[in-house]
């Protein structure tokens, strides 16, 4: 079965239904892609997930309005500017982005939604946006992908996509998909911006229990400094052109399809973590042996989000005090800190509330002098297992953000 | 009422029936005062809070061991190696040091309190601790408060000490406190390491109940990075020595004394934040209008903690939308972002979720360059208020952090 995953590549495949463009429409640099349009055939079903923050931009607010009267046609997405903090201006821009864009088209407004990443608390600068809109309608093309990842960025280093390929029942599916994100990331619920499309015939219910399952697993298990933003988004849109029988009459998946979309949800928030702002490591937390989920997830953020387990790390310093440490603190009631075991990589650290006696320093050295780095933290105390990715703490995250006004 | 506090200088005060010494007894680093020793006279009384971390160091255990069999007489501090992370042996280290220091001073071993700061994980240097005893033992005096203020320091530049005089009824009252602290501070219950001293005639009931009272409203209340340590320790201790009337027959605190008291603990807690690793900017976010101290406390400590805030806070960038951004994942449930408004000192900032009208960048730009900031939210939902104070996120705090190993 897994031989019939194909890890596609991004310039070739096409999704039947989608087309993609991606143009300089001068936001806020020149000479840079920052309005990305994105079709989606007509019979197209679109789920989406959006920020949990209570401040949340207007284009959120907007997108979240259209998807309750309108089957989604199109996404507009512009970087260089958030359209947040700017109170009702900011909805009366978003909206109007979409009127422009929809009288282009030739559908209603409400069939567009709207998605904004950049400076939190400018107005946007309508006017250049919607200038950029009829180049932008006139070069839609199915094999714009990767442009489109591009024009996506922010402080993100380079463009985030991936797509998978299966046969099921000799009928192809296609799945693709691209983010942004490296800071300002601790989705709560969705991650910056993800689109992942798929064609697929799949119901709107199926397609939205997907989307939630496979966030669950992938953006909203990983985290750069603990910030949520205040525009995450993350849509799975569904064309239905693949003949492929991927859905059945009781709304089951076929497993095959789950995989493969689950691969590209995973390596959509791998590449985030990957680019994170400043990021020298790539770090996985797993916590297992917890006796709940929340204890899990509240054990393996206080390490993840330390700034002293993330300093460590970033000098490659097997500090497993600090570990410890954050561990204590995570608020886990009646936790027994002498039966805490906590491994780097296949190093066991810390056992009996102390260091290991296997323990060498030089073997904890090997481990950390890796770019990327497991730490396994078993609380014996239960069953339930989480895992979670996340970055180092490095001068450059401190230059990044001291210099860019997000 | 005001004028009757004396801010006293800590090199001619003496706490009746507190004698201090400092020696350099070569535990990590040559040339450095790392062993502190502190006397209570026979009929003191002594309050102590200690880290709720469920990871605890060594000392802590005993410490609090010891202060429920006996009465406090000696406190016995080593700095350079934190005795956390040691397990049986570290209990067993600790345990001899207080026997050590026990048998010269020829009293009960459960009348010493340890306490250790420094390095997590390596075993404690007994031996050269031991050797220390009888000199510091030998050199207690009442005026070394800052000499061992400085014996206390680890990562801090500098020695923090504090003192007030009052005068109740024409008998003056001494109070006098050292705090040490530079990182890993968001002290649950106390912070990294503080005593304070006075020769009131208070009951062991009303000193604890002082304590909390003054703990809570002081390092409580502060934060560098949310690392709480795993040896947090703040202890209050009265002599008993003057014959002012401090405490009446109900228990009740001259409130003059209260408050100077409260002066001590709050500029202790201060200090720390004034002297957080790599700070250059002390921070104050106070959040009024809300609901409950809960919401305050979480409202003030995700913006105080936010990676992105204090990054823009090191840059003096009035990056508001952070600030907006923090408050909207704090947790608080049903916050209209609206209503919330923000000043940077007194500039009003933002309200109705945007840039006030009447913001201009300047003005903004004028708070953020000062060195002390304040950060004033309102919620407009309730009328609990709550103050906080923390420090910047700076290129010091990276490489401070990524070179000790703590």
């Amino acid at each position: 079965m897994e031989l019939s995953i194909e890890k596609a590549s991004i310039e070739e495949l096409a999704i039947e239904g989608v087309r993609f463009s991606s143009v300089e429409s001068g936001i806020r640099y020149a000479n840079r892609r920052d309005l990305v349009l994105v079709e989606l055939a007509d019979g197209s079903h679109t789920a989406g997930v959006f920020t949990k923050n209570a401040f949340c931009a207007a284009p959120v607010v907007v997108a979240r309005e259209h998807m309750l009267a309108c089957t989604p046609r199109y996404f507009l997405i512009n970087t260089g500017n958030a359209n947040a903090g700017t109170g009702a201006q900011g909805l009366k821009d978003a909206r109007e982005s979409c009127q422009a864009l929809a009288s282009i088209a030739g559908i209603d407004e409400r069939e567009v939604l709207p998605f904004s990443t950049g400076v939190i608390g400018e107005p946007l600068p309508l006017a250049k946006l919607v200038d950029g809109l009829p180049v932008a309608h006139a070069q839609l093309g199915q094999h714009a992908l990767t442009s489109a990842a591009l024009g996506i960025m922010t402080t993100d280093t380079r463009p985030k996509t991936s797509a998978r390929q299966v046969e099921i029942g000799g009928a192809k599916v296609s799945i693709a998909g691209m983010a942004k994100g490296a800071g300002m990331i601790k989705p709560n619920m969705a991650t910056m911006l993800a689109y992942v499309f798929t064609d697929a015939a799949l119901s709107k219910a199926t397609l939205e229990s997907l989307l939630k399952s496979q966030v669950n697993k992938s953006f909203n298990r990983i985290t750069v400094d603990g910030d949520t933003s205040t525009n995450d988004c993350c849509l799975l849109s569904a064309t239905g052109r693949s003949a492929a029988l991927v859905e059945n009459e009781s709304g089951e998946c076929d497993p095959l399809f789950e995989k493969a979309l689950s691969e590209v949800f995973q390596e959509l928030a791998m590449e985030v973590i990957r680019d994170a702002e400043g990021a020298t490591k790539f770090v996985t937390v797993r916590v297992s042996g917890a006796a709940s989920v929340e204890e899990c997830l509240a054990v393996a953020y206080t390490v993840a989000e330390s700034p002293l387990v993330k300093t460590a790390l970033f000098a490659s310093d097997p500090n497993w005090g600090r570990i410890l440490a954050a561990i204590g603190r995570a608020g886990v009631g009646g936790l027994v800190i002498e039966e805490v075991t906590v491994r780097l990589g296949d190093t066991l650290i810390v056992e009996g509330g102390a260091r290991a006696a296997s323990y060498t320093e030089e073997a904890g050295q090997r481990e950390m002098d890796k770019q990327d780095i497991l730490i396994a933290i078993d609380l014996q105390r239960g069953s339930v297992c989480e895992t979670i990715y996340t970055s180092d703490l490095s001068h450059d995250y401190v230059s990044i953000n001291a210099d860019y006004r997000s």
